[in-house]
């Protein structure tokens, strides 16, 4: 069993290196590079006081990384400063990018995010994928990723991976789909069905949200339970900014919480589901609505505009939120939760609801429920960024395969 | 926020040290007596193999370990083996001790282990602390602890510290009870009230029932969810060999799971908590039964009998814990879910039912539901040990301290 991605924070390496000079090595050029990435530009002076090394064992590292490509000089420091000015080092905006996918059930999307974060290069396709066979989705992937990558490499990158978020189970060899119950699919493997050459991590999209969320939300904890919505109810759990994968990489299924056990039928083969009273189809049916394309806009219209059928549907949907949360609270004692994807949007009308539940049903001191700024790009930048965190991690990989 | 415990598994340290030199050689020094605890008695070149140093950095190592009374040199090898006869090295039965104590509803115990993870004195005193004040309980808790003490201390071990495991929530600080409802302690420091001089870790019951299972049971897993109970019902976390603490230190409390949203009013503010269904007293009153002392027992002889109403109260709280187990198992994906404490003795009339229920509303391949061999001697064990396992992540501490 492996971790597909080097999802650690940098202060704790999710990855642990042999303990010899190589290994220390390569643990040091991880954390010259997190440290640039975190805080630059930054002189060598600066980069060695950070880290706790020497200047001259910093410069060793810096040129390699130079070398490598994935750190810049900017030119001298701006004089005024106290001291000899030294060059300010700065990650590349050149180099390896990290490519991010997302199969949605109903669109296709793809980014190419630099060393920086910024995105560099984007394409979407919309239209329902439900029930389409893996092939010719997977195949108007492709063309989406090659044409992303051309257009990266037309601004001097090149592709450092390739990180797919889907809707589903996916093994822990993070290329298998076992089971993406909205697109019906059950065991895939994406490995035979996507571009060859580029190395592929695939993954839950609630996981990639909520790694997201640990990397570029604002001021996230690093214990955090993230639970977001689409089609099906996602949850992850991160601890000490880990998430957490489970033995068979299927942890944070959140969606199949009994909140009343006598309750209706699951799909799944249980009663009284999560989502059998919070996933969207069952507020959609709640309100009386049909389902369709942009259901959560939708919803989101009508309850602004007061709907009282939606706004109640929207209520319970909090209500059963707030039971299934408790046990997890209970369970895990995050320091938030945090409501990514379509819960984002629709959190006006669910927190109330949920907040009172989870306050009347915790002893412990409560728990923060916060509503990410991500919503749900979260699964693509996660995805995207993931790709990048893995170059941070390890840049001597880099330099191996350049 | 500390971690309290050094519960990391050999091969994935708990605490990192600095990546320098001195790091590198407490780690290193770690490495060598977790190594000859596991497989030893072993000759220093057997040892160099196994962590893959050079012999001579091994013999460095290992004359420290000497040095400071944590290994010692049984004498040459018997002839016959292949090469020149090397001295086999054993952890040392004398030098440093754990002492670990059980503050139950019920009783007092402590006792003292070796590095070698004998138990070499035990003290324990009957009688229920229900509702007595925490002072006079501590003070019989520390004559129990100087009883002990003092009998080690003739077979010339040492106490390298004192770990108190309590039936309630710990805070971070591993000293404050925060709340121990069945003792009805509030907010109390525990610091203050047991002898100065020893190392000092309080941890909740459950928490230490789980890493004794971890460190003593029979090929346990590396992940997985202990559950217990004693009066209360107890859950511990753990991940990749490591306790999922949570951030007030409270992960693990699976007793107030909501298993029916609209059950009866809990003591903790909830309703229908899976306490309510399958605590002690919650299955004493079912069967209709007055609780007392030796409920356990009591309800294991009686369900061995054949007692219809104990049966079925049984077959009941093992439903409930099915449902609070499923919510459990689809968010952490565990390899195994272990029954410890009460709960292994009344295993026998809990598992169908709870089997039953675990595999009808869990859609993933089943969870494997196992029995714990300590039973409610794992917390005593857990505290103790914690202690041992501290000495040998880092034997380092013990040479600054001696």
């Amino acid at each position: 069993m492996t971790a597909p991605l080097h999802e650690a924070h940098p202060s704790s390496p999710g990855r642990r290196l042999p303990d010899t000079q190589q290994g220390m090595r390569r643990r040091n050029l991880a954390r010259v590079m997190h440290t640039v990435s975190a805080e630059g530009p930054l002189s060598r002076a600066a980069v060695a006081s950070r880290i706790g090394l020497t200047r001259a064992a910093v410069s060793t590292l810096v040129d390699e990384l130079i070398r490598s490509g994935l750190l810049e000089e900017l030119g001298p420091e701006r004089p005024g400063r106290v001291g000899r000015p030294g060059s300010a080092l700065a990650v590349s905006g050149r180099g390896p990018a990290g490519i991010g996918a997302e199969i949605g059930v109903d669109h296709l999307a793809v980014s190419a995010v630099d060393l920086r974060g910024g995105v560099r290069a984007r394409a979407v396709r919309h239209g329902t994928n439900r029930g389409r066979a893996p092939g010719p989705v997977l195949t108007e992937l492709t063309a989406l990723v090659e044409r992303v990558v051309a257009e990266a490499e037309r601004e001097g990158l090149w592709p450092a991976g390739l990180a797919v978020a889907v809707p589903g189970l996916v093994a822990r060899d993070a290329r298998t789909v076992v089971r993406a119950p909205n697109l019906d699919w059950h065991h895939v493997d994406l490995g035979t069905l996507l571009p060859a050459g580029l190395p592929l991590t695939v993954d839950n999209e609630a996981n990639f949200g909520s790694l997201a969320e640990l990397w570029l939300g604002d001021s996230t904890p690093r214990d955090f339970l993230h639970v977001s919505a689409e089609i099906g109810i996602g949850g992850a759990v991160v601890v000490d900014g880990r998430l957490l994968r489970g033995t068979h990489g299927f942890a944070g299924e959140l969606g199949h919480v009994p909140v009343r056990p006598e309750g209706p039928e699951c799909a799944c083969g249980g009663r009284g589901c999560l989502e059998q009273y919070a996933g969207e189809e069952a507020v959609l049916r709640a309100a009386g609505l049909t389902p369709g394309e942009d259901r959560v806009d939708m919803l989101a219209e009508r309850a602004a505009q007061g709907d009282k059928d939606v706004c109640r549907a929207l209520h319970d949907a909090g209500t059963a939120l707030g039971v299934a949360l408790t046990g997890a609270v209970n369970l895990l004692d995050p320091e938030a939760v945090v409501l990514g994807g379509a819960l984002a949007a629709l959190a006006p009308w669910l927190l109330p609801s949920l907040e009172r539940e989870l306050a009347r049903r915790t002893a412990g001191p409560p728990c923060a429920v916060t509503v990410s700024r991500l919503g749900s790009e979260g699964p693509l930048l996660g995805a995207a960024h993931s790709v990048v965190r893995a170059v941070l991690d390890d840049p001597a990989a880099i330099a191996e395969r350049g």
